[in-house]
């Protein structure tokens, strides 16, 4: 189980590396949108591997194809199937895996688990399961940018050590986030973090780095206290995926070093209603979005994966000397860009259907 | 809806700061366990304001009352029904907020949700709802404790620009950490963490902080892959709690700074099996516990009510100037513990019973 | 688990026969509804046993309190406590239960299922627990009345082999319904009914019956395809009850018997849109409400418990004699009715919240 | 929503008549399960239309494809992706649905529901939905089998006023079953069943009938108390299949008529236990099973789509008369089979599962 997510707006996933394919079925999608499988190439072409020098060189079309669900490019209230082929598969790779468990990997936990782990590839812990929530991640984008006029847009914050200068959360687009190959705006700190990931690679070692999200135009009133607040859905939505340590809104871990005569975001008029003077809310206030602009930053682990010799053991507890073999990302970041997007949507969709509800009370 | 927390052990909580009381129903709790009020009160009487010069002076009893799903002091398998009356109301404190939208606080939000908010206190976002949520942790954590032998214990680690000494999370107890009334291991750091909360209180200003969390003694295989990861749990559940603004697990944001050579768990024989000699993973792999300590850190703001001026806008938009008046918390920290240590015993429970239907197979 | 119904409107019901009470939290109450005891009490004693002649003598008086959620006699959007205390405890009666499993009752599988049951009345099977529905359903009702003008009306259309002439379900009411004690408004029927129940008292024994209700001023389009159809969550919903053993909407099983050029429902052009010349669908099609009159009958079996003398065996399997004493229901009919009321108000209230999100669309 | 069936044990169908396929997602299968295309493939043979003169000529292969969730043809406890390709399309034959909604089809619900609806066919209204959960169902029954040797087996009662003879519950097979092509294991009965369908095709109309269906071999425990009853499961998921009217367990609607002594089922001790000497409570008490065979039977409406002349209106009110062209099945009960036995499959499955949990306490 738990590969649902989300109440009403809900996407059920399928699919690990090296079976035939990966796909979603995402329910509860409003009928009479207009919907087609270029709607969620874009975001599956920034996702996939071998765009750039940055990630692994694995060639993979990706290409989406709709199941079910639509009529004429239209939807129809019914669950959308989504389907992606597995082209390159390499299985010998990755033979040593039967008896050594890779550090930090998901072997030793799903072995424990299950009793049984795929024979190649990291299965469902596998990147490859992504793919579906990004397909669905982009449906759910695009309802609510022609809802409510909703923009998500992540970048690249951080790589190891390297931090980006401040980024401006309502101005920053996916245009300006592309131009470069880290994703990261601000043009010197990323030619300085291509630097760190290349010499990362090249010394057979791997490296961490933080993405930044802002959510714009999301309406006010989305969010379900208690439980299901907006940062906890978030939260969750966040750490759910691979490689993630840590998920921060607003001032975040900084904001737990202030006073409250710091970090009260005072209320002023503003077109439209009240908002407020400062963010450091996050855009969420007592777990309901309050109109301002969703901040929230997610850690990534440098990935597991590396050339490097590791001394570990295997699964009888024999010491052994391990060395990766194939291709392997020496940092994620710069495609969990899109994973997180789609996350975010998949939250806010789901929330604002949630509170449709109440609309006519 | 979301006030249930959980699938198969849960949690529903009702209740706001200034109706008859507050409460919860748990559901799925193992029958044939002994289980009486003071199973419960323990955690409850840690939660309670007005222990120390920390906290507010509101003076309250919490006293809870099972009204059902045991006989005889023990539990039947049936829902566990709890109830703790609310005694303590000063309606009068808070008659400005019915035009004036606090900074920070929910109000706003609520209206902006439901069209109508509590005319006094937090309503749902009170603090005092995390009463149900620490009663029907302690349920789940004594089931842990009885099973697995679980062990949950969190303590401050750091209040303002105060950091505590690194904590050895394999060894601190909740009497180490109850030893101070900062609830922060460290004599030392607890001595300034006190000044600086006197400090903040003197300025009728308040403080944020940080809280850290370890469960040790959790069988390996909990979580479920994707979605309900374990540690998406853990966040969702934190995130949840009044006044966080981020989570991170294992090495956290700092583990974004690492390359995978430093920050992969190599693996060593162990008695009973495989253990990691490092714990940057924070006791969970792929959204699997591995059997190794969960760890992990939870931002707390600072508290929003403040009793210095504050220039802000009521719901018109016309210009205030907005002084708390009555009993605030200057910082939440040593609260939240209890309230922290409960929620991850109510992840690690439904965690565990979702493990359980694997066992046989 | 499963003491909750319900996706978006949902009741949480805790509590058995012998313990400080039974009661409910509903989630999901829209805001801005105004509520208090009153509106929920009318129910609440249609329920209660010691009415009439037909049902237990046992005297209580059932008063329900709303421990949360409303202020002011306003609904706030937030979980709705409800409570009614148990006062009539009579332990004594049961003592036998504790070695004979009670023939078609629920005292072996209890056992079986968590190896511990309570030592007095039925535990969660005892009717007691259809409080909480019956308060929650009333709530439910209240809602779908103001908002859709949904009017539900249930009453007995057998008793043994007595059945009722047909009533015009657009037109019955509950007054009609309440005019004599068995709750037929046929009154000739309705004596014969109260002759049979008075004669299966007399013979220490029990006697079965049917109640039919019907769901007026419904709007069309409620009902989710495929799992969630109105009809399926309509049966799971009547099924739940106690002593329920059978289900059918429409037609039913004499639908079965037909053929389609009897039984289709031709399409007519009606005051607002279309409407059928016929409701052999129940007032559903394809799972979904259309706008008809939704009518179903559910099956009752004879209550268990009877004074006559029954030869069966104890739980080691020795031959025994058992005798009930003390204070049975005949025939529950008369008592379903609001149950089967709050359990319609339920489904038909939570499928209508479904139904909303998609209204903007 | 609502695509979605149980909670642990959980399929998520996909698909329409008309579009790529359909298919299901199959979520908390257990690991190390032997499993592989052919374990699939018997039931959906049997749910295939075009297989005998009492169904539609529509040949389709049905194929079934494992998309994810195998290697080497064991379950790896991930999801199971389920595909069958829709072949055999031909939309001309529905043209005239454009204007003119079906008598007792769900055209005018779904309009009403959606503001929109397949073009052609019945959209997931349509028979071929129920490909994914006959694929899904035979998942959870072979788990059922392996795990407990439970035995499912459905067969015809009755078509239009043809009964057939009592069938023993505790001896029947699908073998037996599948003897003729009506499905009903009393030969006499059959042979007037084939008749009557026969004529109603003759006639260009259709015919109504019942299924019954037992479970045995399954163990006692299943069912949760309250909301989720084993028979409130059950009812929930035979309503959802389409054309279904009723559902009744044990006596059913038969039990309604009788006292309380002639229907209670005495204990006796039988070989592991006690057992009842009758079963009127169909396998089930209190919402848990007894260990005794679970018998349910569903009421079937004749199809709606005949090829009679019917009086109607289109969507604008105006009279229409409408003649359905095209195959379509004049009984849809032997078809019926291999989906109850899904659907019952998938409920025991779910419920066990939830049991487990409690297994070791």
């Amino acid at each position: 189980m738990s590969s649902t997510f989300g109440t009403l707006f809900r996407v059920t996933t399928f699919g690990e590396s090296h079976c035939k394919g990966v796909g979603a079925i995402v329910d509860g999608v409003p009928p009479r949108m207009a919907l087609t499988e270029a709607d969620l190439q874009a975001q599956l072409d920034r996702r996939r591997p071998g765009q750039s020098r940055m990630t692994t060189d694995r060639k993979e079309q990706d290409r989406v194809t709709i199941l079910s669900g639509t009529e004429n490019g239209m939807t129809m209230g019914t669950p959308i199937g989504l389907f992606v082929a597995n082209r390159d598969q390499r299985p010998g790779d990755y033979s040593e895996m039967s008896r050594v468990p890779r550090p930090s990997h998901a072997d030793f936990a799903y072995q424990t688990k299950y009793g049984i782990r795929a024979s190649s590839g990291g299965g469902r812990s596998s990147a490859r399961e992504t793919i579906g929530r990004v397909a669905g991640g982009a449906i759910a984008e695009k309802w609510l940018r022609e809802t409510f006029g909703t923009e998500i847009v992540a970048w690249v914050s951080s790589v190891g050590e390297i931090d980006a200068e401040a980024v401006d959360p309502l101005a920053i687009t996916r245009e300006a986030v592309d131009a470069n190959e880290i994703r990261c705006p601000d043009p010197a700190a990323a030619e300085r973090m291509i630097s760190a990931v290349a010499a990362a690679r090249e010394a057979k070692d791997s490296i961490g780095g933080v993405v930044s999200c802002v959510c714009r135009n999301v309406p006010p009133g989305l969010g379900e206290p208690v439980f299901d607040k907006a940062e906890a859905m978030l939260a969750h939505a966040m750490l759910s995926i691979p490689a993630t340590k840590g998920f921060e809104i607003g001032s975040g871990f900084s904001g737990a070093r202030m006073r409250g005569s710091q970090h009260n975001d005072r209320f002023v008029a503003k077109a439209g209603g009240l908002g407020t003077l400062t963010n450091f809310s996050g855009g969420i206030q007592g777990g309901i979005t309050n109109g301002e602009a969703i901040c929230f930053r997610v850690a990534f682990k440098p990935p597991a994966t590396i050339g490097l010799a590791q001394e570990t053991v295997d699964f009888e507890g024999a010491p052994v000397v391990l060395e990766a073999k194939g291709r392997h990302d020496p940092c994620v970041v710069p495609r969990a860009i899109p994973i997180m997007e789609a996350m975010a949507a998949l939250v806010l969709a789901d929330l604002a259907m949630r509170q449709r509800m109440r609309a006519g009370t």
